[in-house]
């Protein structure tokens, strides 16, 4: 039972990470930051490759749901292996991305980087290998986590769309709020910039498609990347309003105010929507 | 009987009204301006924020109508409260909108405030009674406009669903229309594209969401924002165009071109669509 | 059965044929030239007006597919009428980004142009005839050519569907891609941008119309844009990142890569895809 439903609370929870980040963090430092500033600028280079990334990412999550959606039965298999086939592509792009704004054209990020001045490189041996650690962690922890704010959140009388894909990615992504949130009141709207876009394509890049290839060899069944049709209407209009808002790369307080309206039109659909209907 | 349609053609009535300026009222303005003028050029800032509001409206509207139709059957109760929450959340976006463009960034919008340069400010309070007045008046007159087109366009053969979105619309704005295409042939394009974004971000956040919170107080039954799937299509596909040709700020006769053409293609469908089908 | 089957795979491939070259032909130019050169500019007006073109003629394409999807049945002979009536109105639009781009405002279109800078200007008759001759015998040659590879390929177990829009568009487009990426080799991305979006473009607004055109003349059956719907949600999606990615008019490797990887999204899926399912 437990290990059945685990996956499709999984997916949610990721979906809902992908949204949160590049629609709330986003908005919420627009509108931080612009109370504070008259106007912000941020560099659109590194803007662009992380609004890019991202919508490659919807597009790869989105294939296997549209194709279940629009021709109803298309065999798990196919949808196994194709989640597969997508994740291996993924991890590649983000590989790429990695090389190309640390490496080949690291120059057009230079601004976007000045957060980490200080800190000494690790060696790629290394970070791989704490990167692939730190995320079995957190799928992990998020487990036991999204359980308890599942418990938690019924006992309140929220529908389990609304907790899965608003309350767990808020409270799941606090400490990286408070980062871009400081960022944009101290007129660094770069750094919050590359943080809620780059948080968000993370998920969708890294943590969804080694979730996905992990499940063949730790989890009970395989995983695979279909989402209700709802959540990838919302993926969709939240990643091309991120990449439409970020576009300019200029702020003002009302942009954030637009960001965070499309962000509640969702919260309060989730919210309303009867728990049988997801 | 009459009571009970009347929701129906409304709401066909706004997501046309919404269609036909933000593609026929723009298109037609900058074809006229680009047969008289080689190239065109109009600010930016006011129309972006147009552009922005107008995609956020959108996407409310949507809302309601995509749950509808991804989980069929989701119950009135939760459409209707959906719809009621919306627009209180499209009114609230749309007064900060009129607070950022009038009050704090208000520089940003000089070259398109520019036709009202005479013009003594209203006091707030006169102001806001007089819009809502208006509002209601409009939504009374149209009710027997829309109903009186209808009987003399279906007398020609044209199906209900072409009435609704195309004639009601074009007869509807014919005024607003008038200043849009000869502030286009002045080279004064910033006004007609204010006109055409402005009237459709105008109806969408704030006409019809009034109309829905009234329908709570003096309608037969509450009305809500649920459109069909093809009505939503359209808006999406018209803001999205006209989101993206004012992007850049400068306009030639074939955009017009372009855009218009758009509009002809959802013209022609309407026009055909047998009356069963809409 | 042959004859009945016909129709059907002209659309497959042209639809097929949009997608390869407005993904595939522009990301291998844009990973090509950006492999040699660090950074790359291009002719922003040019792309634009393709893009804008193409964008117009996806919608277009779309919407008879969007209704009989939206709405089960709304009966052949109503479809048909209406891609008879898009078909023309694809042309007039192709007419007229002709006259745009060659006559009225060809100042905006200098470098892209340049390519052709030795050749003398045909005459406009001869000109019409040849592409009118020219374009029956693409149809023609193509229907042998489609049956020709779908019969070699179903032999290495390939799904009809990814020989349709992949196989058969990479095949056909050969020469074309060989320019383009010769073009972008030396630095001369206009070139290459031009010739892809130029070519998906011309195939949308001129080889389908004239083809559904033509159909009631020659063909066994008129033909219709009708498509399947995973078709659409490709064209859709093709048509959108090449807007995207030529907008800014600059391209470095990695963007050629992004632009690839959907493309790749798409081929995988259409090579997983059970035959039955299309």
């Amino acid at each position: 039972m437990e290990g059945s439903t685990a996956p499709e609370e999984f997916r949610a929870s990721i979906a809902g990470a992908i949204v949160t980040n590049s629609l709330f963090m986003l908005g919420a430092s627009f509108l931080l930051g612009g109370l504070k500033h008259h106007a912000q600028e941020f560099n659109k280079a590194g803007t662009r490759l992380q609004g890019g990334l991202l919508f490659l990412a919807t597009v790869a999550l989105m294939v296997p749901s549209a194709i279940a959606q629009a021709d109803r039965a298309p065999g798990v298999a196919f949808t196994q292996t194709l989640s597969a086939g997508l994740a291996v592509l993924l991890i590649v792009a983000y590989g790429l991305g990695m090389l190309f704004s640390l490496k080949t054209h690291r120059e057009l990020f230079a601004s976007a980087e000045h957060g980490a001045e200080g800190e000494a490189p690790w060696p790629i041996g290394l970070a791989l290998a704490t990167l692939a650690g730190v995320t079995v962690l957190v799928a992990l922890v998020s487990e036991i986590f999204v359980e308890s704010v599942q418990h938690a959140a019924a006992a309140f009388g929220m529908t389990p769309a609304f907790v899965g894909f608003i309350v767990v990615a808020l409270v799941g992504g606090a400490a990286e709020m408070a980062s871009a949130f400081s960022g944009a009141r101290k007129d660094r709207l770069d750094l919050s910039v590359g943080i809620a876009l780059g948080s968000a394509s993370q998920i969708a890049l890294f943590v969804a498609p080694v979730l996905v290839l992990l499940s063949y060899v730790i989890g009970p069944t395989p995983m695979d990347l279909q989402l209700w049709p709802g959540a990838v209407v919302m993926m969709l209009i939240a990643t091309l309003t991120a990449a439409l808002v970020t576009n300019s790369g200029r702020s003002a307080w009302f942009v954030g105010v637009l960001v965070l309206m499309v962000y509640l039109v969702f919260a309060m659909t989730l919210y309303l929507l009867p728990p049988r209907v997801q």
